[in-house]
């Protein structure tokens, strides 16, 4: 079936290893029989810095609050241009790809510009209820619910070094922020991510069998398992939104939030 | 003793939380002495994006490798006059504070993109010597050694949220490769963060306790104990740099890279 998919790229560089991925996602999901949109960060000069100039007619010039800025434009349709595009071309998608290099263990300013810009308020966040033990619509819930997410980067160090006793922290660790806390956030379920590790390293040789790895996980966007983070609102939090005593047993880091074995089916109210 | 510290400041209103707090610590540290400088991210109109645009006389004009270009520009004195500017201030520094708004679990991207530019290869990554069971001098060692750094922020979030069992997981996971990625790594001390949850709850009847509560974290920069994140080079990891097996027992996330009571001291070689 044809489905939308969103390729968000932040690498400077087209002829870069990322370049080619993103190349192989456009090629590949468009013979899939998909409709892919790219939005090239770097190649935009998208603005990365979230600032006043987002919101043409601010409530308070005086003082900016951004997340009421937000809000307040994002319902009043008084956002900046770009922001809005940007905001379409989410709402269209039922897929999102992110495809950038890992740098300091995060994303790259451009993109995270994007995230703070485009995941408006009233629309990635502060969404639903609040109060008497609500806590918004949010870890599963929101208005980017029925997409999905996938993150495909590069790293420079070797896997064993991203594992759980790899001296940079796990893989799983270091990506929580942006699984977790920016795409399931708003509702997305989120796939494993894609990795290339020790992409300087890559040569012409290593090419047509990471392709095809790649091309794999492309052709399985929407029948892989998402990786089982627990819903806010499922259960498995309390109204405070902790997680209730009997869950996540022998786990003390970020995997307490995902899932088990055995677990309680989770129930939306 | 007279010290210099370094404040790199990142909210896009002075008149907010995190501007106020960015005062009080120019104020409390010039009164105790020392020599403060700040940079004012959004004052500055600090450029976010890292690319070709960073390196005055490129190697390669065709094809931007970030890396090398970065390693070549610091050693050749050809990088752009932000960039060292900055670097210089963090050369200066015996201390070095990042004041910002927690923003999509993580820092902003303009402090992000300063990250990225001003830690330079060479500076703050690729230095020492690689190969032969050497990964270069990083996680306690490099050239920031000497300094410590500090991170306060805001979270709009209450604490619980970001307890060992909160829905957005654990501050410590979150901060973890800011803190221990982005800080430690170029060798720098990491001093516990200075966190104002529920930022947006504020009042002004809060702000007495609130400032007198940083300024007795600010009295303590030189004397509370740093974040005790393992060596990379201090003999609890292997020449592969996993944790030895018989370190970390009973942690299974980033918890894992602190030196636990018992551990073997640590040497560097």
């Amino acid at each position: 079936m044809r489905k939308n998919i969103f390729i968000v790229f932040a690498h400077p560089e087209p002829k870069s290893l990322n370049g080619a991925l993103k190349d192989v996602a456009v090629e590949r999901l468009t013979r899939n029989g998909h409709h892919v949109v790219v939005s090239d960060l770097y190649a935009m000069k998208f603005k990365a810095a979230a600032d006043g100039a987002d919101f043409l007619d601010r409530a308070d010039a005086t003082r900016l609050n951004y997340m009421e800025e937000s809000r307040k434009a994002y319902e009043g349709d008084t956002q900046a241009p770009d922001i809005i595009a940007e905001q379409k071309k989410l709402n269209d998608a039922d897929a999102v790809i992110f495809q950038f290099p890992m740098w300091w263990f995060s994303m790259p300013a451009i993109l995270k510009g994007w995230v703070e810009r485009v995941l408006a308020a009233g629309f990635a966040y502060g969404v639903g209820q609040f109060g008497n033990g609500r806590w918004g619509d949010r870890y599963g819930e929101g208005k980017l619910t029925g997409r999905r997410a996938m993150l495909s980067l590069s790293c420079g160090g070797p896997p064993w070094q991203f594992g759980v006793r790899g001296v940079n922290g796990a893989l799983d660790d270091l990506l929580f922020p942006i699984q977790h806390g920016i795409l399931f956030y708003p509702g997305m379920q989120v796939l494993p991510p894609f990795v290339v590790f020790q992409a300087r390293r890559q040569t012409l040789g290593d090419w047509p069998s990471l392709k095809a790895l790649y091309e794999q996980r492309l052709d399985n966007l929407f029948t892989d398992a998402p990786i089982p983070f627990r819903l806010q609102n499922g259960g498995h939090y309390d109204d405070k939104q902790v997680l209730k005593s009997n869950l996540g047993a022998g786990e003390n880091g970020t995997r307490i939030h995902l899932v088990q074995t055995g677990d309680p089916p989770q129930r939306l109210p």
